[in-house]
Order: C-alpha cells, then structure tokens, then sequence
C-alpha cells in the first residue's frame, strides 16, 4: 500500500445542486470540514486548500469550472457519471471521480450508507484517499474506469429514468378511471424483486411476451398517442426479444 | 346484507397454468377443498358441484371452456385482467371475476395476502360470496367492474411489462463491460420508492429531462438497434412531458 496517501479531512465543494447538497449534509454529519462555494461567482485561493475539491455542477458546466482550477496538492473530482476524468488533468496534479450511482434529489436526506459510490484517480495514492473516504460515505465503494461509468450512466438511464416515466404513465391510466395508483404497488415490488433475482428477460410476462395479438390491438385503441407510440415500441422489442431466446434455446 | 349468500366451502379449478397453481396452492393451504381439472379434455358433472368453478385458462381460451359449461347454483368466474365479465352469461346463473393483480409464476409461490384480488359479479349475492373467499385469500380485495379492469391491466403492462424489459436492457448493457447487475439495485429502489410517493412524471430526472442532447447522442452511438429506438422514444416522450409540464405550471 502506498504510505504516500493523505486521510481527507476537509473538503471544499463548487455548486449548489442535488449532488452538492447531498455530499454536504451527509460529510458534515460525519464531521468532516466541508465549505460549500458557488461555481458561479470567483474561486477564491484559500477556498482550494482543503484536502479534496469536489465540482458538483452539470455535466455540461464541468469543463468550464475545472478551466478556472489550477491545483497543486489537493485532490480535484467531479461527481459525473458521463464526463471523462481527464477534463480534470489541466486543473490538478491528483484528479479522480466521486460519482454517487443513485438517484438524488435537493432536499431528501437518502441513506448515504447504501448508494454505492464509484470512484477513480489518475494515480494510486489519490485513489487510496478516496477510496478511505469513500469507505467513511458507504459500503459500496466501486472502482470503475471512464468507459465502466459511462455504460453504468447509460444502464442506469434505463432502469430509472425510463422507468419512472413508465410508472408515471401507469398512474395517468388508472386516474383517468379513478383507479388509486397504489392498487399496482404490490405488482410493481414484485416485478422488481423477480427481476433482480433473474435475468429479466428469462421472467418476461405479458401480452406481448404471449404475442395476444388482439389484447394489444384492443389496449393501443385506449391510449392517447403518446402512450400509444411508446406501447408499441416497447411490445414489438419485447416480441423480438423472446423470440430470439425461444431460437437460441 | 343480503342474506341469501352462499359460503364457498368447495373449489373447483379449470386449467393448469400459472393462476390455476397459485390458487389451487393457496386455496389447500386454507383448508378449501380444491379440485383441479384440466381444461382440454371432457368436464364432468360431478366437477361442477363445487360452490365455485374457476376458468383459469389463457384469456383467448375463455370463452371456448365457458362454451362447454351449464351451471345452475354454482358461481362460475374467470381470473382474466381483460375478458369481459359478460362471457360468461350463458354459462351459469351467477358468475363473477376473480382477478389476481400480480405478475405469477408457476412453481413460485407468492405472499397472497398482499396481492391485490379484484372481484366483480352479475348479482348481489354471487359479490357478497366472492367478497367473504376473497377476504380470506388476501387483505386487498378490491370491487372492480370490467371497464376498470382493463384500465388496471393496461396500466399494469407498463408497470410490470415494460419495466420488466427495461430492466433486461439495463443488465445486458451493463454486461457488456462485465459490471454486475447488483449494482444499480439501490438506484431501482431508489426510483422505485420515490415513483410511489409522488407524481412519477414530477420527480424525473436525467439526460432527457435536463435535455442534455450532446450526452444523449453519445449514448445512442453506445447502443445496440433496438435499444437505441426505445432509448429515442422514451427519451422524446419524457422531453415532451415535461415541457407540457413546465408549460401548465
């Protein structure tokens, strides 16, 4: 092991989103030494000699911000599940990733112990800071390169955001009917819970899974377009997609 | 209350899928006495004593079982989430529905006492007998008549359905770069928990929602063809909505 590391004990983070708030309240509760900065306004000398420099902003915003950094000891991150690490290689000599794969919204503490916490660094005794850190947030610390991160970002794109659009379409339908949304929680804990200990694919139900031709023609005539495009997408994929395991079987 | 109701105390089960195992299964466990009968061959008489006889067959074989079927005193229902309540009519006197809201699978057995069961029927007393089972079955029965039957259903196919799919997609990408599945479960919890606690559609996030269009080309060019049309409609159907959303406000 690299006797060369530094323990981080204070940390400076630029921005004020989700990720900003959340890495703040949950770093002071442990009682690390944390200044929060706005990545807007000038970047003052003494706000960059705290251990680490976390840039909380937009992946978009990520460049510019790291473009007004010159970093000497301290450790520089973002917190991005798309940008690669070396936007970061101008702005610092140990520059790394502190990327939280979860959900996360301004305002709702979450419990920080179980959002596994992917991390990276150009060297390995930044790696070791970080990932003791890291160790200190939660107990799921991951080491994943650039190309990792960017296909964990693009899974996750999947299995939250289009997701949450489905379940917020499924709410639409039963309100039109005055059916309560939480009718089909059972269903939804359930879905998820066979899909996590399968391969989904291999548990796949339903009328396009049992090609019900008729049924899907009958619900596509209830749906307003949108709804409409995206349910015939969705049953066509699902129809190729058992029928190519039906032949590789 | 009308007094007239008769206790089911007998059970009798037409066909062997998934539906008709749950049942037959949970119905033993409470001392029912079940009696499970294939519904290709020829149905006797004597099976058709039971206080209750359930088609629980594929939806397009209900009508053709029910067809063979004249029943005096007995409820007979079917478990279907989309056949009308009315294909039963010529069958038997009272008739019903007896429609379990989650996704079975053979050889699984389920915690029944939290499925959702919706019951339907053509008279008071057939509703007041199917409601006392029901009860016993499970703590969520739910009166439901056909036209919101088919609403639920639908709804469920994106809930459970298309979740499902997607969830398929999220592990085989991440496969792809040998990243175990396992690890964007706390993120489907995540997403999953906050789906249910507020509008889905009001707490979306990501790449589609910030419309982020440089970081969503990257990912189609990482996509396979037919993750890439489902990446494009989900991802213009959550920029659409939430456009509409932000106009209403």
């Amino acid at each position: 092991m690299n006797k060369d590391f530094k323990e981080i004990q204070s940390v400076t983070i630029i921005g004020g989103g989700n990720v900003a708030w959340q890495y703040n309240n949950f770093m002071t509760k442990l009682g690390i030494n944390v200044n929060c900065i706005s990545s807007r306004g000038e970047i003052r000398e003494e706000d960059l000699k705290s251990d680490l420099i976390i840039i909380a902003v937009s992946d978009k915003a990520i460049a510019e911000v790291a473009g007004k950094l010159r970093i000497k000891d301290s450790i520089l991150v973002h917190t991005s599940g798309t940008v690669d690490i070396e936007v970061l290689n101008k702005s610092a000599e140990n520059y790394g990733i502190f990327y939280p794969l979860q959900t996360i919204t301004k305002g709702i503490q979450i419990d920080f112990s179980n959002v596994p916490l992917c991390i990276d660094a150009n060297n390995e005794k930044s790696l070791i800071s970080l990932k003791l850190l890291a160790k200190r947030l939660t107990d799921k610390v991951y080491e994943i390169n650039t190309a990792q991160r960017q296909e964990l970002h693009l899974a996750a794109v999947f299995a939250n955001n289009f997701t949450n659009h489905l379940l917020g379409i499924a709410k639409q339908i039963l309100e039109r009917k005055n059916i309560p949304f939480d009718i089909i929680f059972p269903l939804i804990d359930q879905t998820i819970a066979k899909a996590k200990q399968n391969n989904p694919f291999d548990v796949q139900t339903g009328p396009a899974k049992r090609q019900e031709m008729a049924i899907m023609e009958n619900h596509k005539s209830r749906l307003e377009d949108d709804e409409r495009e995206i349910y015939e997408i969705l049953s066509n994929k699902i129809i190729k997609k058992q029928n190519s395991l039906k032949q590789n079987k």
